[in-house]
């Protein structure tokens, strides 16, 4: 099926580009909500379900036998720029363990931001894998074979037992069957599996509400949204919308971010789980669809609105700062 | 209309994003050669005309009167990479016209790559204006006001002679009316209008030809397209597709490419011109498009046949340089 048009890029007054994609926005029962384009192709998550990777951190009781609090947790579920704070606290989840990055098998990449790579440039030379967006995910993984003694070695390995629980989390939120057909190499190595969007928004309505979860699993759920609630700045970074979104709203929003064009998030107060993948993996669209939803679902002050406006509409500015454009959400949302 | 999907991408053995857009090939008397999807409504066509723009640095004499060589030629048609080559060349094309950085009004911001990124930042500390992209083409507006003697403090304003002249030569090759309501700022401040597919493509089969064009101004095509071909490495940059493409075929293939999934293109011997945007404004699509329509037009020993195919069908590696997917042109094209 086509899907829709979400997101119109506007150079002056013409459309310059234009997003397809498609929005799932479920309640804990499994109730749809919105349904917007194709929800039910399986579809690669990415790094948007690192909440629901990191619930083993918590449930097997690694997180407590290592003392991680809120800075941890949020780590545990981030796709982070690289900033110093950010590789500061991995490098200490790492010690916790007994662990340093050597451990890591999320491999290199210089920080998201340009800022950030000079910032490295100058301090260090080169980045490492605690640079690495995904070194707290990493590092909550570790943390999970080492609490339970488990060899640690291959743990980003399909096969290795912390994968196979992770995979029976995912299966468990989603109701979805990850069969190994579905399953892909993520850009940190590790399993990712292809999971219909609204399957997708069903999950993060039960995290967010815990209904529908054994009892360990929603208090999981419930200490990794205030974490992230808490600490959003460890989720992403500095001027990152996973960041500023949750500084806004609190525990009244969480959002996450995927590669490829994917968002997944949920409104806790609503009982609400969303899930929206852009087809051209644009993250610009995806982040606009994200506010749009937000600004449809949950009740705002007005100052809350003009707060949300310019991520649901963002202008666009050269590198003179001159305004050349905007992002424009469709009547489809 | 709806645009063809042109390009998947695999994660695995499943489609994880897609991308549609429009393609026009076509000669120099304006016949089409190809045509796919909308070839006809207007799309900007960004930093992929450089070429033209520059036509006028060379046309008025300009280029000759500042003893500029293949590389300042080059650097007027670029988006390059901001390394170090690129800047000194820069330096040295605004040194010849007695000028220096603080005349550029393009912008300042960090190098593209990430790894020139951490270069600059251990060298020097902070871009400038230099490390545009664009700092070439805006050289070359520059020098053209020098040479004519003109005021060139704001060359880069809609209504100042040099962009007055840039506008004529675009409508002259195009044969598009490029009346103001066509018009929107580009990332470097200078105007850029919106042009159909089909004319752009129109454009660049005159370009590679000279075919009705005026005498002065088919020589400065040939010089513009020869000095590419010799210097291809300051068009872009180390690792960038126009680079490579020009230095794999030399002056049988001209390829630059656009912001927002444009690329334009010519062959030469074949008197084709092409024109390609993805709907998305995705450049990863944009270049296997026009490697696929370079595959389909021009002919190709077997070694030139495999040496393309990695752009063709690019290979998807992740952090740890594993194999997690490819892109793959469709059969659309």
């Amino acid at each position: 099926m086509n899907n829709p048009i979400l997101v119109e890029v506007l150079r002056g007054s013409l459309v310059e580009s234009r997003h397809r994609g498609a929005v799932a926005v479920a309640d804990a029962d499994g109730g749809t909500v919105l349904a917007l384009g194709d929800v039910t192709t399986p579809i690669f998550p990415r790094s948007a379900v690192k909440a629901l990777q990191a619930l083993p951190l918590v449930e097997t009781g690694a997180a407590d036998a290592f003392g991680f609090g809120d800075e941890e947790l949020a780590l545990a579920c981030a796709s982070h720029s690289g900033e110093p704070g950010h590789v500061t606290g991995v490098t200490r989840m790492l010690a916790k363990a007994g662990l340093d990055a050597t451990a890591l098998r999320c491999g290199a990449h210089w920080p998201m931001a340009q800022p950030a790579v000079a910032a490295l440039a100058r301090a260090t030379g080169e980045p490492s894998a605690l640079h690495n967006n995904c070194s707290g995910k990493h590092s909550g993984f570790l943390c999970v074979a080492c609490a339970k003694g488990i060899d640690h070695t291959d743990y980003w390995r399909p096969q290795h037992p912390v994968q196979r629980e992770v995979r029976a989390v995912l299966e468990n939120l989603t109701g979805a069957a990850l069969s190994d057909d579905r399953r892909a190499i993520d850009g940190c190595s590790v399993p990712t599996w292809a999971i219909p969007l609204q399957n997708l928004a069903h999950a993060f309505a039960k995290f967010a509400t815990g209904r529908c979860l054994a009892p360990e699993r929603a208090r999981a759920a419930a200490r990794l949204r205030a974490a992230c609630a808490q600490k959003p700045w460890h989720v992403a970074g500095t001027g990152r919308f996973c960041t500023e979104i949750m500084q806004l709203f609190g525990a009244r929003v969480f959002v996450k971010t995927g590669a490829e064009g994917i968002y997944c998030g949920a409104l806790p107060e609503q009982g609400l789980g969303i899930a929206i993948k852009c087809d051209d993996g644009a993250g610009r669209a995806a982040q606009a669809v994200m506010a749009a939803i937000i600004a449809r679902f949950l009740p705002l002050s007005d100052a809350e609105r003009t707060a949300l406006e310019r991520f649901v509409h963002p202008t666009l500015r050269n590198w003179n700062s001159f305004e050349i454009g905007a992002l424009r959400v469709t009547a489809a949302i």
